[in-house]
């Protein structure tokens, strides 16, 4: 992926869709977080500003999540929430289990910890079964919305899921970065509510906000694991950032002042997947229409890594299927 | 350490000697960069951003390390070096070598990774090597200028120490976030000029400029290293926060022109250090003058909890010296 990045980087005024952020425009946002920055006197850490912890866990209870700030940790984006869980639960060697088709970046984090990424359907319950060695899986990377299908579980499925997770004692780490990015009206239930106590949810500013250099992410876990969570997370890199902190912080307390702005930009999305969706079909490319988020994975029936070359000639990233996983065209 | 963070954040002006932080306003600097980060559209994920990188091999050069930018790697911070490097090196059981009194922070590191901190004299070179298991010790934490003693390491010292590591195939990961805040006009040397292929050096933004919340830091390491630890960066946290990274570019381009407002800040922490020596003095506390830096390790002569607890209730924070290692008062 980054191969990809760093050539695409180098061609002048290059359509991006190898990595997953937009091309909108953020000043409106940055500019009220500068005014809200500008009055403090001195840039303190802050192991976890309270007030943004309180906003996210009122955002979450919304969201039907029965929690309090003590259950949310702000992490180094997502990545830094996901590393933070798998290196503190993994040994070497251990198993993860992840979707067929998955991000890139949790191949990368199950390596840092030693341990095994195990890719495979998550809809079809019998695989995920037959996948589990009860000695070494310790975990489940669910991504809902999916990425890069763009797909919302259903609550049969995720119930299933849950049901796995519980009966082996695994922990389900629910990546929901897209959650707040659905088409056609549709609505978003989080596996926590199926398995509680078994689901930690990490999520971001990131893809939601359209801010990805932030790096503020946070984790949502019962308050026992919060305690040693955040001291491993000093450890690992002293504190989150506290211009990003504020930041954030602004961007939930002021989301109603830009509804409209963030309603645009989510209709330009959704016309976006229309006519991407449409193109698909006309080229005889079979793809599910995504149902969230904002990536494309469509079967182009012929080799991945060839039409990306070609692409890039023409001055357009993209990512071939087998980033995703090594099943995946 | 925290706890009496805790403790003294619920106190109303409460006069904090407990973390490495001043009181400085930095609008001066947060002003600058915010004008800078406004012509930006988007914000963008950067991956260490190469003009950044550049900056700061052009002002380590001037300290003397024969670099590039491709040997510099931007962190979160220092600890966010320190762990990666530490993390990827290091196996269950290793050990670290620190010195007798060290910041706290290293002992969570090796915690994180399973390794033990052997704390030591370093400045007694056969102390040191009476301390090396040639199987098992990997790193040496080396703090210079030293915190919290304040104290500059003198050449010969450099030299033995990084005799040692050669000898024993030992990598030291030199702390340098004081080297740029030097009393009585000291110049400062880096181990790295003793041993650059044994030496990977850390630094940041907080301590020289006053920027502790930014969690910009960078490690030098020579450029075979540098790969693999972007890629295990990337796993860890995704990227370093784009923000702070334009802020650190800001701040070292802008230096020349805010020389005035840093050396009357550097001023006033001389003076700060005199006033504070002379006072440990008049109670008959024995202390080494620091030479850089901005903390103070007197030898109270009693018990320093209870004195600690003391203070708190007259509303001022200090931290115990057992803090920096269990044989230290």
């Amino acid at each position: 992926m980054f191969e990809i990045g760093e050539k695409a980087s180098k061609i002048p005024d290059c359509i991006r869709f190898d990595s997953g952020g937009t091309n909108f425009h953020v000043d409106f946002i940055i500019s009220e977080c500068i005014k809200g920055f500008k009055t403090k006197k001195t840039l303190k850490l802050e192991f976890g500003l309270e007030d943004l912890r309180k906003e996210i866990a009122k955002k979450e209870r919304k969201n039907g999540k029965n929690i309090d700030y003590k259950n949310v940790l702000i992490t180094n984006g997502v990545m830094g929430g996901m590393y933070l869980v798998s290196s503190s639960i993994l040994n070497r060697d251990d198993k993860i289990i992840a979707n067929k088709a998955c991000f890139e970046g949790y191949k990368w984090i199950a390596d840092c910890c030693g341990a095994e990424l195990k890719q495979v359907d998550l809809s079809d319950i019998q695989k995920i079964k037959s996948e589990i060695n009860p000695q070494k899986t310790k975990l489940i990377y669910f991504t809902n919305p999916d990425n890069p299908t763009g797909k919302i579980y259903k609550e049969k499925e995720m119930r299933e899921i849950a049901d796995i997770a519980k009966d082996n004692n695994l922990l389900i780490i629910s990546d929901e970065v897209f959650n707040e990015i659905l088409y056609d009206n549709r609505k978003y239930i989080s596996i926590y509510k199926f398995a509680p106590e078994n689901t930690i949810i990490v999520n971001s500013f990131s893809k939601n906000y359209f801010m990805s250099g932030l790096r503020i992410g946070y984790l949502i876990a019962p308050q026992y694991i919060i305690e040693p969570l955040s001291r491993h997370l000093v450890a690992m890199t002293g504190a989150v950032n506290t211009f990003g902190q504020y930041c954030a912080l602004c961007i939930l307390r002021m989301k109603n002042k830009n509804l409209k702005q963030y309603k645009q930009y989510k209709n330009e999305l959704e016309k976006r997947r229309n006519s991407c969706a449409q193109k698909c079909e006309e080229m005889g490319w079979e793809m599910q229409k995504i149902e969230a988020g904002y990536s494309a994975f469509p079967d182009i029936k012929m080799d991945g890594e060839k039409f990306m070359e070609k692409l890039l000639e023409h001055g357009v990233a993209v990512i071939p299927g087998k980033v995703f996983g090594k099943d995946n065209k």
